[in-house]
């Protein structure tokens, strides 16, 4: 008698995995350095030598027990406070360690933020294209993630198609700026208009709608581009954040959930963090990883490479003629498929060895996404494949 | 609207933290080294040096991308490996890495293990006394726990009441040998008498009971103790192991679930392991963390001073006229109070500054808990307190 929901998830093959698996297939034909895989958003870049030094200093001086005894439920005190130093001095909130909790990266922060909001039966809207864990990581809690059709224009909000889905049986609002796997970064404009209206639609069901602020990728934004702090906007944000994608360690499950000193019942939230988490088993980030986070919060990898990465790729898309909003952040670009089917044309695409990944998989078909998180050598030389497999394809 | 139910729970203080608070708290009055804190099960022995070398290894030596990136969702698959490879020969079953799903501590696990095999109503049996954890763990996912009575003669388990709690609805009986709190290892003769009476049972209504057996103890077993493998008495054995204990790492949460490879669905079982976990936000314990465990498999941390600990205070406890069942292993011992009431026995002797839990925690009322994982200095000193406690108090 095993539990059929999972048993039965185990036959939907994850789209980018098949991807990510026939890239490695292929690699192991013609050598990996020949196939351009642009399947997997895993970050490319060093950890910053800060980070490493910190590990091994403290590994080297600090006694065992204390280095690597127990966190308490909420996180590390001083790791607390760090954090909500650093997003004072950042953003301008009155940030405290009360309002940090400290997680097993986003999927774990989101994990707390979803239960402490919704229960069984409430809905979740998330906006087109999105990141497609959200499904599960939203359905498996009981809620109902719901899913607003893309503004295909400018990959910001479909207003129109938000107020229509904003009905009594939301709770919470769940927004990924810098977006995975747009690109794209929700303008001051979007942001003050979305405010306006979960201000104006909690008002009127007599209940606060929370926004969940998924923000992983917040400090990848390229030159030019202005990323507002979404929690300035609107009081009752729950922030959820990772350092994969800034310190390039996604392997080690660190991250946290801050909400926002405005939010009326900030801390009781925090706290209902540590009660969420004895029923999902998640007992604090790893003690060490938390320590050494702390003491590279201000800083990241090197992350220039991303946008030199997107600049190369842009130019090169724009001249064959692609439709494509140009990111602002992160490591992902997703253009307009060169026929109808997405599908269709990431398979074709596969002859030339480009591994794209088909917009279906984001719920916005007819777009394909390229992870650019690979080496800008690797990207140089897949422009000759592109170019070959828009001529020989599209002409 | 947060969601009441851990709302709630935020009221409800755990008698064990507000005694540690305490301990903490008179520390700062009288010095903690004169406060006999046996409140909290906080490993105290150093980490294995080869654990440390370790990581100080990799982060010296190897590329950042690879020791940080994200591992696969089910673990990193040299790890499993190695794990499978450890088990199968210390236990003579035929563990293989599609057993092995790692798991931050047991606590991650546990979470994952009863979403394998309940649905919310279903009910998982315990024995008293228990780890009280497995309150909100179980009943948080939806299923509820049933406590069987203590057997309080020898802390095995009491059959005639466990067969009269064992209905239909039971989907899983969970088990912690040797126990958090009494130190008792579970005999042969015990396993064989529940495997029996689980198959049993199970051909009779028709769906297994699977066997949760909760091992984070299984390295602290003291001399002439024998210490049986669960798994080998019954196929149907999910064992949910962490490494905080043996190797005093409780922060970094490390462990992993081993499904029993004569079980008949193992490898599907591990493989929905992967899905739980995105409900859960688990997603995989830290890499570095899951590489460096791997690297010390058959070591532990020097553990003989809980023995050490465990003979001096059971001799003393014996000399003062106290009924209590010799612990097998772990570093607790569960004495009867010398009054009905666990609760004022132990909060008399607060005033001698002997930090004491009360059996009721562990459903186990008219019983003390004392967590000897303290220096063995300490032990010996805060032998003449206990001495001036029960004369004074009970003489």
């Amino acid at each position: 008698m095993l539990v059929q929901k999972y048993k039965e998830m185990l036959s939907g093959k994850s789209v980018i995995r098949e991807l990510s698996e026939f890239a490695t297939a292929r690699g192991r034909e013609i050598g990996y350095e020949n196939v351009f895989d642009y399947s997997l958003g895993n970050p490319s870049v060093p950890v910053p030598r800060e980070f490493t030094d910190e590990m091994i200093r403290m590994l080297a001086n600090q006694g065992t027990n204390e280095l690597h005894g127990y966190s308490p439920s909420l996180g590390i005190t001083s790791v607390r406070e760090a954090v909500a130093a650093s997003l004072e001095k950042r953003f301008g909130l009155p940030y405290r360690r009360e309002h940090i909790f400290m997680a097993s990266g986003a999927a774990g922060a989101l994990a707390h933020a979803f239960r402490l909001v919704t229960e069984p039966g409430d809905e979740i809207l998330t906006f087109a294209p999105y990141f497609p864990e959200y499904g599960p990581y939203v359905n498996l809690t009981g809620a109902v993630l719901k899913v607003v059709p893309p503004d295909t224009e400018r990959f910001q909000i479909r207003f129109d198609k938000l107020e229509e889905m904003l009905t009594e049986k939301v709770k919470a609002v769940l927004i990924n700026t810098p977006n995975n796997p747009s690109g794209t970064v929700y303008s001051g404009e979007t942001l003050e208009r979305l405010s306006d209206l979960l201000r104006g639609k909690s008002a009127e069901y007599g209940h606060e709608i929370y926004l969940i602020s998924d923000e992983p990728y917040r400090e990848i934004v390229f030159g030019g581009v202005e990323a507002p702090c979404v929690s300035a906007f609107y009081d009752n944000t729950i922030m959820c954040y990772s350092f994969s994608k800034s310190l390039s360690i996604p392997g080690e499950r660190i991250g946290y959930v801050a909400v926002n000193p405005r939010c009326r019942e900030a801390e009781t939230m925090v706290n209902m963090c540590g009660q969420i988490s004895r029923g999902i088993g998640h007992n604090c980030p790893p003690s060490i990883i938390q320590l050494a986070v702390a003491k590279v919060l201000d800083r990241t990898a090197d992350l220039s490479v991303y946008e030199t990465n997107m600049e190369i790729l842009y130019k090169e898309l724009m001249e064959l003629g692609f439709d494509c909003v140009k990111p602002g952040g992160t490591f992902y670009i997703f253009p307009r498929a060169l026929e109808e089917d997405a599908k269709v044309f990431c398979r074709r695409a596969l002859d030339y060895d480009l591994v794209l990944v088909p917009g279906d998989t984001f719920g916005a078909p007819g777009y394909f996404r390229m992870a650019y998180c690979i080496d800008t050598e690797k990207v140089e030389r897949s422009l000759g494949a592109l170019r070959r497999f828009v001529s020989e394809t599209y002409r």
